[in-house]
């Protein structure tokens, strides 16, 4: 296991909320095994492996940023319809890394493809032939040194053999542990719905690390179901929930160069086929799955580095939707607003600095401001009964809930965000942190 | 003069260049007066006007903010020809204050305009009745308290009574601290050049605070001269400098509510008449007033807040100017690059997410990136003399120049920062800072 799970344990994240775990078991036809590739050369766990045995179903969402890492190009060449492996690293992003990151992932590939392929040989009563291109990698850490191939490599016989053919939660709080770089906290959710009458379960790991504003820290999350989902419609159910969860705590046009967000279903389930989203009986997932998600992202955030304060940003009655959506982000990715707020300050003025910059048309007279439930702002003025003592007691909660209404349409956007503290400074101006 | 003369000359920025001043002294038809209004309740000087005595020529540019302060709304009112005064006040925005900010700078310039035209009186062979029409307002400071109006009404005359016909650098000293907020340092500039036969001043005074990243400080910054130049001719020549200097510094979609910039012209010196911005002989000037535009836009970089390093981000050799902006902007404003950057880490691999970030199609093979001499990345890939070594001890520089090219075209742009240290967030994080 190493430190990491130590530190951990006796770490507490000052969100309480956070501090609490879902104890995620087994998934029908999903292994996890975890080792420690010494990338860290502490001994923590840094190479993490997930395998499905009889494949998976997949869908995979990746950054937009224009420079994008090796692993994920080698990823997006994917034309095979089923997954049987996700190996994720941390450490080292493979990024900027060129021929040597791309080839050396081949080469892994190709080693676990063959020892896969021995363990079918030995366990399967049909063993699957596992060919390099039906495996995933997910890459996290710094960006442009050499990438650990050698390191990784004489690990997969480990991580083979670790493979269990059933899982308790703490092997996905290995899991959990293994994918995190700056993360204070592992990031696990879980929820059960049905479909038909079949009950399904979703889980998912997560990681973030860095600022979680626009443009910054990796994120990666990975959801793995029993659920039997074709590929299209696991892409559309992703698309689908990532706009209000993994898209409300990142800005557009951002992001870092190795962000993945995949969903793998193992087919394991029995229930009716489901063809295509807007299906009735796919509705009780697509909510489980939207929170899971949320859940998630909301880990993410909450761990950003050097966060004291969870924020939540509802921006309400737009125009459109795109609209409510540059305003909450606007003020969700203002340093003075961040930094107001890591001191406790409820300088509201700020906020409305940060709505004006967003570049959308608003009439002053008819906005409304709230912290919590107190009301600051109405119709354009100071609120009559607003004190300030009252909205400083409340700037000392550890979430604080920031509520702009726009009057000028019925759409709306919530969007997540931490404070800004020199902590956030200290983690990011240390030397190669 | 108060306090803040007396901390200013005890401070020292760590940028020496910042911490010299050209002696800036008379433009004829320009007078000032400062004065305390105790906004600060500290006797500081906090209200400064700038009186012309026969009227200037005039150019200003704005904030893009959706919302703007009641000065700017007032300002764009103005369709008189002349202006006879601009008065700044620092620590109150005059923003989100309604009515009664807006109706404060109407009974201000009508007690302002009537003072002014006793003096005229008193003074002129031919005596001018200033209209309260043709008095401009810049406001710094708070968002959204009450506007201080008999504050200010009250210091009027005297103002007016310390109205002197020659100037010389210590007003011009008092000038520019008495438009300070959290600026540490004065801001200044100076530049002389010929239109015909005659030798032109340009002076400029300005002040930023905040980090001068997108959507921050209120920057102002005030321009004078004698050349005798019509306001068409003014905000052409305004405009077209504007782009490589302000707003160099700071993002496009920003900004705070109440930036202003603007441009005086005395028309006190007798040269051949200038009727459109190609005119050859106006060719000095426009150079002259990008010097000093330049100059004081660097000097609120260098002075922003919590700032150690200045730092320069030429972008080169791409298709289109846009992209080149984007790119430097993307790197300028990436706390993460920002903050590596506080920490003397030459971290590079944050330059590469930035630049990918940007939304710019760029081919990873042609790009180069320089730390000031020392190359780091060449045709893509790490440069085969770099040396760790060398880029850590450039770092330790008060100034870091990056330089990247994309070798896919043939424009370029540069944009200007600073790092972001624990003392930014020190700052802003103080209650009510």
């Amino acid at each position: 296991m190493g430190i990491n799970l130590i530190n951990f344990l006796s770490s507490k994240s000052k969100n309480k909320k956070m501090n609490e775990f879902q104890d995620l078991d087994h998934i029908d036809g999903l292994s996890i095994s975890t080792v420690s590739a010494n990338l860290y050369k502490n001994n923590r766990d840094d190479l993490v492996m997930f395998y499905f045995r009889n494949g998976a179903n997949y869908a995979s969402l990746y950054t937009q940023s224009k420079i994008v890492s090796e692993n994920i190009k080698w990823n997006l060449t994917q034309k095979s319809k089923k997954i049987f492996s996700l190996v994720i690293n941390a450490r080292n992003a493979n990024c900027f890394t060129g021929k040597q990151g791309y080839k050396s992932l081949e080469r892994i590939a190709e080693t676990l493809a063959e020892k896969l392929s021995d363990k079918q040989k030995k366990d399967e009563d049909n063993p699957i032939k596992i060919k390099s291109k039906e495996i995933m990698f997910g890459c996290t850490g710094t960006i442009g040194e050499t990438f650990p191939e050698e390191n990784i490599k004489v690990k997969i016989p480990e991580l083979v053999e670790k493979i269990k053919y059933t899982q308790n939660k703490y092997i996905w709080m290995k899991a959990a542990l293994g994918i995190m770089t700056t993360d204070t906290q592992p990031k696990m959710a879980m929820e059960f719905c049905e479909i038909g009458n079949s009950r399904i379960k979703i889980f998912g790991v997560a990681k973030g690390s860095g600022m979680i504003e626009p443009n910054m820290a990796t994120t990666l999350a990975y959801i793995f179901t029993d659920a039997d989902l074709p590929n299209d419609v696991l892409k559309k159910l992703l698309n689908k929930n990532i706009s209000n969860t993994f898209n409300a705590i990142t800005c557009d046009g951002d992001t870092s160069t190795n962000d993945m967000v995949s969903i793998f279903s193992t087919c394991e389930a029995k229930h009716p086929k489901i063809e295509n989203i807007n299906d009735e009986k796919i509705k009780k997932f697509d909510e489980a799955l939207n929170k899971v998600l949320l859940n998630l992202a909301k880990r993410v955030v909450s761990d950003g580095e050097g966060a004291s304060k969870f924020i939540t940003i509802n921006v309400k009655n737009c125009k459109t939707e795109s609209d409510a959506k540059k305003i909450s982000f606007s003020v969700a990715n203002s340093p003075l607003v961040k930094t107001a707020i890591a001191g406790e300050d409820p300088n509201w003025g700020r906020i409305i600095m940060a709505i004006g910059k967003a570049g959308v048309q608003i009439n002053l007279e008819k906005i409304s401001i709230k912290f919590g439930d107190l009301i600051i702002v109405q119709n354009g003025k100071i609120y009559s009964g607003y004190k300030e003592e009252e909205s400083a007691e409340y700037m000392k909660n550890d979430n604080i809930d920031i509520s702009i209404d726009v009057s000028s349409g019925s759409k709306n956007f919530t969007s997540f965000t931490m404070d800004l503290t020199k902590k956030y400074i200290e983690i990011n101006s240390d030397y190669r942190s």
